[in-house]
This record gives C-alpha cells, sequence and structure tokens, in this order.
C-alpha cells in the first residue's frame, strides 16, 4: 500500500516534514485471510484475532411503492454495517484497533457534534461512519492517524484530514464493536427525468441514516448471516459460490433506486460505463431480480414501453438504455446508439426488441402477475410483428432469421450485446447467438399469447419457433461439427452463446422446448455436437489460461455470459463438461481475486490469457451466475 | 499540456486504440499574450485574431437581506460570463473554435435536452457552460473532440467524456460568441451551521443560472470593464495592477454567500485550507469588503461575537475561525487551535482580540453605522478588559504589551497570525509585529469609545496607546538601529510588520496617529530607521531574488503581509523604498504568474529565495493589496 501524503506542510510551510504514517506495517496477502461471503467481507488477521467485516446483506424486497416507512427505513437505507474486533483473551497488554475512512484531501467533520447517538466522521452531508459511543471507544483525527502531534480541546485536530475510531481491547477480553457506513444525496440527483433517491423520504438526512444502522444491526447481520449460509450450504463449488458473493456485491453497488412523481424508478447503472438500466444487462439480470425484487424488472420494462421505446421501418423496439451517469436521454433515445456504425456503438434494435420480449414474458410467467400482462398485450403483438418484419418484409420469404438491419443505423448494420468482441458475436444479421436467441423469444411468446387467450398469436409463435429452429440446423457444417457464428461470408468462428436462447425455457420449466428428443431434437443434437468440441483447449477454453472464451476468434470473453452458458451447458449438455471445462470456475474465480480483475470489483470483459479485465469494470451483470444456484 | 485519455478502448475492449486527441498543436507560453484585469481574464493568439475571454464581474453589492429578487438575482448568480471570437476578415476559409470543459472520467449532458435558450453541456445538475443557439454554433461529445468517430442521430455520443461547442467563423468575417459558465448546488451545504448558498433562493437549478448569465452578459461585461478601466487608469505600475487583479480573482473564488434561518452568513474559505471566516484573514480583508460589500464586514463580526466567541482567565476573545471544509465547528472553538504548543496550529487569542476590535471598529467609522456600533458597545468595553490583562494583570505593572498567555493554550504559548515563521513572527508574548498592532487598536478605541460618549474609556485607551508607544520605544537597540522582532531571549530577527499596525489609523484618516511628528514621533523616528535598515539586501530584501521577506530570519514571506507593509512604508517612511525595494514589484509579480506560484491561483506563502509557494495556494488574502489603489 502508498500510504497517504501529510498534509501538515502544507500548513505549516516546512516541506521538510516526515510524510505520515510511519511507523507501520502493511499486511502482506499471507498474512491475513479474506472471506467474501454472499452478504459479507471478512478479513482476519493475527492468527484470526483480529477480525473485521463488512455486512451488506439483501433480501427479498416489497414493492417500494406499497413500504410503511417503517419498512423503507430498514430495506432502503443507505448503510453497510459491520464490525471491527480482537481476541485478547491471552494478551497481556491492552490493544489498541482503529477503523479510519478518508476522502482524499479533504477533511472530515466529527459526528459527535450533530448527534450523541454516534462516534465517527462525515464528509459534509455525503458519507460517513460511525459506531455506538462506549466505554473504550474514542475519535482521532489528525495529520497523522497513528501519531497525532496536534490536539484540540477535544483530542481532535478538524483541518486535518485523517480521521479514525479507536477501540481499546483490554488484556484478558475479547470485544468487537459494531460499524457503520452510511451516504446521503438530497434533492434532486438525475436529469431528463428529474428524480431524487428514495431514501431521500423516509430518512432526514446522514446521521438519520448511520443512527438507523447501528440501531437495526443486529437485524442487518441475521438477514447477512442467512444468505451467507444458503450460499455456503449451497451444492456450488467454493469458486462458484466466491464467483456468485463478487457478482451480488458488484451488482448492489451499481443499483439505484430513485423516486420520479411518487413513484420508485429503479435503476442499474452499467458498471464503469454507468449507462442506465442498459437492456442487454436488465435481461441478463432477470433471475437475479426475480428472486429479490420482481418489482424492479417490471418497474424496467413499464418505463422501456413508456419512454424508451421506438419504431422504425419494421416496428416497435426499444433503446439500448435509459442514459447515462444519472443523465436520462430523450424519449426514444439511448446514450450509446450511433449511427452509420458496423462494430460497437451501433444500433442494437433486434437485441432489444428480443430482450423486452425475453425480459416481460419470464417477469409474468414467473410472478403469475397476469393483471401486469394483459395490459401488454398490444405490445407483446407489436413486437411479435415486429420480429417477423426483422426476418423479411415478405412473410413468405421468411425463415425466421433476423436479415434486415434498423433504418436508424443509417446505413450501418445491428449489433448485439457482445458489441466489443469481433464479428463472430459483434454482428446481430444472420448471427447464430441472436438466432438461437429469437427461438427463446418465440417460445415464450407461444406460452404467454396462449395465457392471454391470443390463439392465433400463439399458433403463429410456434409455428415460427419451428420454422426457426429448421433453418438453424440448415447451417450447420457437417463437415466440421460445429455452427458458424454468422451465417455470412463464409465465417468460421465458434461460439459458447450459441445455447444462450435456451436459459428462458430452461429458467420458466417449459419442457417441451428443452427436451433434447422433443420438438427441438434436431437441433439439440447439433448443438451437443458444437457445444462438446468447442470446450476444448484451443477452441473455446483458453489454451494458456484454460478459462472459456465467448468465441474461439476472440480473446475478450465475458464473465457474465461464461455463467449463463455453463448453466446451460450443464443442464442440456453435462457430457461437455469435461475436466478440463470443469477446471474453468477455478481460472474466472482466480481473475477476479486477483489485480488484474479485483480491484475493480466484478470485471466482466476479461482477456482470456492473462486474465486482466479489458472492460466492464464495476459491472452488475454477473449475478447471472445466480442461476447456478437452481442447478 | 497533457492530453486526457480516451475512454474509447474500456468500451471497446479495443485497448491499441490510439489515445486522442491527437493532431493537434498545442500553444507554447510564446505563442499568445494572457492579459489579467481586475475583471476579465484575456487569452489572445494568431496575431491577436483569435481572442477568449472569462469575465469576473464584481461590485458594490447591497446587503443581500434587503436585496430585490431581480437585483440578487444579478448580484448573486453563480456565474461567469465570456466570449471566444476569431478575426477571420482576412481569411480565405472558414475557422473553426472550440471551448470545451471536461470532469474527469465523467460524462457531461447535453443542456439542449432541458432548455430551448442553450446550447452546451453539463454535469450533472452542478456545473456547466452554455453558448445562446444561433447559426454556425454546434455542439459535439465524444471520445476525440477533435475527431470523433461515433456519432448519433444528433450527432452527439453521451456517453463519451469529451463535450464542446463548436464555433464557426466564415472567411471574411469576425465573429465574437457569447459564453457562460455556471454553478449551482441545491440544499444543505454546511453543517454546524446548517445553511445553502444564498443563491438558490432566487435561481431554480443550473439551466436558470446559464440562461440568466447569457441575458445579462452585456451588463455583466460593463461592469468587468468599467472594473478594469479602473484598475489600468490607476497609478500603479503593471506588476501591481497584476498582483491586485490576480488576488481579486483568488478572493472572490474563495468566498461564499450563504444563508441561514432567513439571514445572509458570508464566508471567505481559507484557501486551499478550506478554514472559514479565518479572523486573521478577515481583518485584512476589510479594506478591500468595505469599498465593495461591508455589510460582508458586519456579518462576520456578529457571528463571530454569537457564536465564536469565549472567555478565558483575561476575558473575551475570539476564534481563530469558524470551522472548515463547510464545517462550522462548535460554539467557542475553532478549527485550528490545538493545546499545549509552542508554535503553529496554538491558540491565537490575542491576536484575534485584536482582530475584532480592529475590524468592529474600522467597520464602524467607515461606514458610519452608529447604530450598530451602539449594539456592540458592552463587546468593545470588554475587548479593552481583556487586552489589558493580557498584558498584566495587575494593572500598575502593565506597560501595554501582550505578556499572559491564554490558558487555553494549556501550557504552551500564543502564536499570532505569522503561524508559520520562525519565532520572529510566530510568538504572541512580547512581539513588536503585535506590540504595534496592539498600539493600532488602542488608538482606534479611543476614536470608537469617544464616538459612543464613553469618555472615561476614551481617555483610558489613549493613555495605554501613549504607555505603549513609549514601551515600545525601550526596545530599539540603539546600537543596531534596529528593533527586535521578539522581546525576549536576545531575539535579532528583524520584521517587516513593525509597521503593520499603523495601516489602521492610516486607513480611517486618524492623521494624529500617524503624524510622524506627533504624539508617537519618537517611535516614528525609530521604525524609519529600522525600516530603512530592513529593506536592504540581505536582511528584508532576498538576497537571491529581490523580493521582500516578512522576517530576515525566514525565506517564508507573504504576500498579502508584504502589501499591507509596502502600504503603510509608503506613506509613512517614503524614503525607504529605495530603487532595490521597489524593484521588490516585479518579483512578486513574476512569483504569481510562473507555475511555482500561478497554478494554484493567488499564492501567499511563498519561498524568498525561489518564489515558489510553500503554502496558502487559492488564497483570498492578497486583496490587502487594495490599500495600493488609495496611495
Amino acid at each position: 500500500m502508498t500510504p497517504p501524503k501529510s498534509q501538515e506542510g502544507a500548513f505549516t510551510g516546512d516541506t521538510t516534514v516526515v510524510q505520515a504514517p510511519r511507523g507501520f506495517k502493511a499486511l502482506r496477502p499471507s498474512d491475513y485471510e479474506r472471506t467474501l461471503g454472499w452478504a459479507s467481507d471478512t478479513w482476519r488477521a493475527d492468527e484470526a484475532r483480529f477480525g473485521f467485516s463488512l455486512l451488506t446483506p439483501f433480501g427479498q424486497v416489497p414493492d417500494p411503492a406499497k413500504l410503511s416507512k417503517a419498512a423503507a427505513r430498514f430495506h432502503l437505507a443507505p448503510a453497510i454495517t459491520g464490525w471491527i474486533e480482537y481476541d485478547n483473551r491471552k494478551g497481556k497488554k491492552p490493544v489498541e484497533l482503529m477503523f479510519g475512512v478518508g476522502a482524499g484531501d479533504d477533511t472530515l467533520r466529527p459526528l459527535t457534534d450533530t448527534s450523541d447517538a454516534l462516534l465517527g466522521f462525515a464528509h459534509g452531508t455525503h458519507f460517513g461512519y460511525a459506531t455506538v459511543p462506549a466505554r473504550g471507544v474514542t475519535m482521532r483525527q489528525g495529520f497523522d492517524l497513528i501519531d497525532p502531534k496536534f490536539r484540540d480541546y477535544r483530542g481532535l485536530h478538524v483541518i486535518a484530514g485523517e480521521t479514525g475510531l479507536v477501540f481499546t481491547v483490554p488484556a484478558g477480553q475479547r470485544k468487537r464493536f459494531p460499524l457503520a457506513l452510511g451516504f446521503y444525496a438530497a434533492g434532486t440527483i438525475t436529469s431528463g427525468i428529474t428524480a431524487s433517491y428514495a431514501y431521500t423520504r423516509v430518512f432526514t438526512d446522514l446521521e438519520d441514516v448511520l443512527t438507523h444502522a447501528l440501531a437495526e444491526r443486529e437485524r442487518y447481520a441475521k438477514v447477512a448471516a442467512l444468505r451467507d449460509r444458503e450460499l455456503a450450504h449451497s451444492k456450488l463449488n467454493a469458486d462458484q459460490q466466491f464467483l456468485i458473493a463478487q457478482a451480488t456485491h458488484s451488482y448492489y453497488g451499481s443499483s439505484q433506486l430513485l423516486w420520479h412523481k411518487g413513484q420508485p424508478l429503479w435503476v442499474v447503472n452499467e458498471g464503469e460505463y454507468r449507462m442506465m438500466n442498459t437492456f442487454d444487462l436488465t435481461v441478463d439480470h432477470v433471475f437475479f431480480e426475480l428472486a429479490w425484487h420482481p418489482w424492479a424488472v417490471r418497474n424496467a420494462l413499464d418505463l422501456f414501453v413508456r419512454r424508451y421505446s421506438y419504431t422504425d421501418q419494421c416496428g416497435i423496439s426499444f433503446t439500448h438504455d435509459m442514459g447515462v451517469n444519472d443523465f436520462f436521454t430523450p424519449v426514444g433515445r439511448s446514450s450509446y446508439e450511433c449511427d452509420g456504425l458496423e462494430g460497437c456503438f451501433s444500433h442494437m434494435t433486434m437485441e432489444q426488441l428480443l430482450n423486452w420480449v425475453l425480459t416481460a414474458t419470464t417477469y409474468a410467467a414467473h410472478t403469475g402477475d397476469i393483471a401486469w400482462l394483459r395490459g401488454k398485450k398490444q405490445i407483446l403483438l407489436a413486437c411479435a410483428e415486429s420480429m417477423h418484419r426483422r426476418d423479411h418484409a415478405d412473410p413468405r420469404k421468411r425463415d425466421g432469421i433476423m436479415k434486415v438491419d434498423t433504418s436508424r443505423a443509417a446505413g450501418g448494420s445491428e449489433i448485439t450485446t457482445y458489441d466489443s468482441l469481433d464479428v463472430s458475436l459483434g454482428q446481430a444479421r444472420n448471427n447464430l447467438y441472436l438466432a438461437v436467441k429469437t427461438l427463446g423469444a418465440w417460445v415464450l411468446l407461444e406460452k404467454t399469447f396462449a395465457r392471454l387467450g391470443l390463439k392465433a398469436a400463439a399458433q403463429d409463435a410456434r409455428d415460427t419457433a419451428d420454422l426457426l429452429a429448421r433453418t438453424i440446423t440448415t447451417k450447420f457444417e457437417s463437415d466440421t461439427g460445429f455452427f458458424p457464428a454468422v451465417f455470412e461470408k463464409g465465417n468460421r468462428s465458434r461460439i459458447l452463446p450459441a445455447v444462450e436462447g435456451f436459459v428462458y425455457p430452461l429458467f420458466l420449466g417449459y419442457t417441451d422446448a428443452t427436451d433434447l428428443n422433443g420438438r427441438f431434437a434436431p437441433l439439440f443434437a447439433q448443438l451437443r455436437q458444437h457445444i462438446s468440441q468447442a470446450l476444448q483447449p484451443g477452441i473455446c477454453l483458453d489454451e494458456k489460461s484454460g478459462g472459456w472464451k465467448m468465441s474461439s476468434t476472440s480473446t475478450n470473453t465475458w464473465f457474465s455470459k461464461i455463467a449463463i452458458a455453463q448453466h446451460v451447458i450443464r443442464q442440456l449438455f453435462p457430457e461437455a463438461m469435461t475436466e478440463a471445462a470443469e477446471a474453468g470456475d477455478k481460472v474466472h474465480a482466480d481473475w477476479q481475486r486477483t489485480p488484474g480483475c479485483g480491484e475493480h470489483a466484478m470485471c466482466d470483459q476479461i482477456r482470456s490469457d492473462t486474465g486482466v479485465v479489458c472492460g466492464s469494470r464495476y459491472y452488475p451483470r454477473g449475478v447471472s451466475a445466480y442461476l447456478w444456484l437452481s442447478e
């Protein structure tokens, strides 16, 4: 670690002042053990006598529109609880523990000035940390927290940038002290749609948040412990458990519950890119969100219809996202999509059309929210028609595969969510990944239309699914035993997302569509061969690292999508899970555990040969791995 | 300059992408001319065909408590106006001008989404820049502003971090385009005392601010031009004019007008230290503030009485400051002062007591605000008594010089505002600078008490001044012709602030106290000799640079205090202004013009040998140079 520079010299004019802190020994990785639980992050050192943990409890959150104030305070508190402890039962001297948080060159203020219930410090009105006043706990602030030279009437020096809580554990005792980290951003925080944080309706300020978090810390700890146990007791191996835990932390770190005109407004920010409710992430979050807060899925779907849908020459579709960096883009426009392009930043019209269909039908089927579904009948019919027209304007010439680029691309080509990969996954037109995803969408539409009593539409969806499945089988290369990634220009890339589209019928238990010997048997037979051959070193297992590659022709691989592919492959083609393929879990977990990725929370885009992130830092999308818990 | 890194690669996963911008040539200092006016900052290049200017108009601001909404919008707008132009009358091709502002890794949003009257960009709801929609003006946003690769339906790419306005000047034309930079921070921004910005009462949001600034730009430009002319037409040399202009910019950059419980709350932040209303700065700002917004002086004085006064073993005094970094410290406590110290960060009880007396009496005498003065009668009497007791508890043993350290120092020694200098100026007890400042305070108290009809108190003040003046004369070293800086331990440092205390009677025209042949004639004769000898190379003129040094024994020199010393010396001892002393102006200006100081706005603490800042960056205090305009 690099210790912070002391600001003392800037005041005293004495540039020879020794830079603080000194006389300390930073722990090396071998000196401590870190355990990431599903809802906790715990550090142990000094033969486990020292412990420090931050808890990020999560659970089922009822619809915020209907929460009581007390429930809203519990579920929406912008706070993290935690603890710090030392087991000094065998010690002969008291031990001092210190916990501090800095804000760059900025100073923090003592919370004792504004609250009797808090010992701690705050950065303005925005964030702070606190513990409960108790014997053996003191506050410290100075240019050098380890050895402060200057102390005011209460032992602090509030112009100095280093702050901390000091906890004393007497010899012969074991003590654990509670901690809370709180956040508060008042007022309007977005533009385009002007919204504020939902928690500001039930918390008055940062002090209120911190006091609440400390008061409710036992309840929060119970929720966190329950989640930790659920994951630890699952059948997943340790690497898989770590990946789910890391992904969940990163997902919640990207989420915002806003409030606009008396209603909740759910936003998941796209990690480092900060695009809001990027639809090709929403569709991957759906499995996780339906378990914990299904109203969030509905909330995003509604806003996509109300504000972020549009019509091109083929009919309805939806934007890639709703804006960026707290800025909601204008009606019908994303922040991402540009015109006249062939690759990254082009339009994703077909991809997002499928994403609305898949997310909406999955939401409705999983929750049984038939009232909501009925209200979306016309939208669903329009989506089906739009999907047809992106195949071919003339119904007689349709084969089920998207071949018509949106007029919005202004002469360019549509792309898929795999925007930064090579053409194997990037191009939408005649794309294997998108074709199978389209198949999944028709399967779900068939069930949904039937549920809505739309018999003709249901039959059309079923017929189209069958037609599309047959069409895909014709693309199989019987000589190689592979599908090409793109049905154009002699492409020979091999891709794992060939099976991604089956995750939806698998999730919803539509066994007629996932029966290997059922209506799609010929396609499944080919996909089994494709996947079994792809999961070999040098093709879709990286030769150097052993990690999974989305495409044989790109070293840019995405964990969130690996997670879906693994789930589908284990369900449909378990025999493809060779020892080499299974070994991927450890490779993927190690990528996220080490600095190449780990310093940026969960990373999604990773170089398969080096394990170093190449994009999508602080990413929420890894919660697609939540699917594994259903295996 | 170092061009910013393009964020494109983080999206595309392509780390080989060429870093933008390229193909540009940055101007070297010899390629452009920069002119800092009192209320403008103008850049010219390309044989003056290109011009860019930012205006920071200031003027007399009426008491904000009594402003109409329209007047409040004009005076309090958190905005800077400006322009960009090109003279293409002799050109054969159109010329494109670009103006942009970044926010680190963050993106900005197009203002056209929220306003029809603005072309420009904003960072969230906090700051932005705009021009008036016009032919030949377009917005641009991308990863590479000079050559954007990706454009959406309106030609922008809102996920990218670079934004700009592009102005086209056709061949044969000269065009100037207006600019506005605006800021907005809603809601509570301070703690301890919870206050918001005063401008939030009359502006709804950032768009409102920017629209107003552009609409009123001609009026603002007139005010700026008037100020520029006033300074340019003064008798001061170019170096002095530059120093005043730089200081004024830095002063306003440190100021905040807040609103608390229906009343204005004036704060000047202490530059990089961000301490609020540091009293030893307030006393130096008084000459400037009384010219433009005298209510600000009264506002600070009132809060010092109401919240930031205290009583020690000698009686009343005032805290060093009111807090730090938007955090108002508790009643009677500063953010700076610590206990048990001999040097920097110790208490400044006597210094701040004098500062309240000097600021209050100067305010009242200059403005004629007798009603306010009457309300402070008891405080003034208490101050006089407190000053006495810091000399000696026993009236019979008093000689006028502060010799009693505050009990708050808890065994330490009081210091003066010159906290980072050596003992020559740092120690309060038996200090020449503080003794002469005390003399100034008694002189002003005499006049003030007389004005209030307090005859006995006035006589006591007069007697004490005379006693103190006599005492100081006994400290003169007739062998060397100097005063020692500290009347203790054989100190032989020579200091220029020996005359600082006379700035107040000079400012108020109390000629009986500044008549070289009057009641203080013996003291003036000694001070003349002291100053004339001090202003020699190797003593208080730096041998290497020629700059003025506050103390012969420290290379840490402070521009704001040099400015006061220069003013007093030119008024009282003009014969001391030798050619070498006069040459200081250019040295001081060059320090602020070059990167050693200049990159941090006005700097106050400077190494006299190198001209490099050693503290007090972004400092407001240099407006003490405003005194020069009265010479």
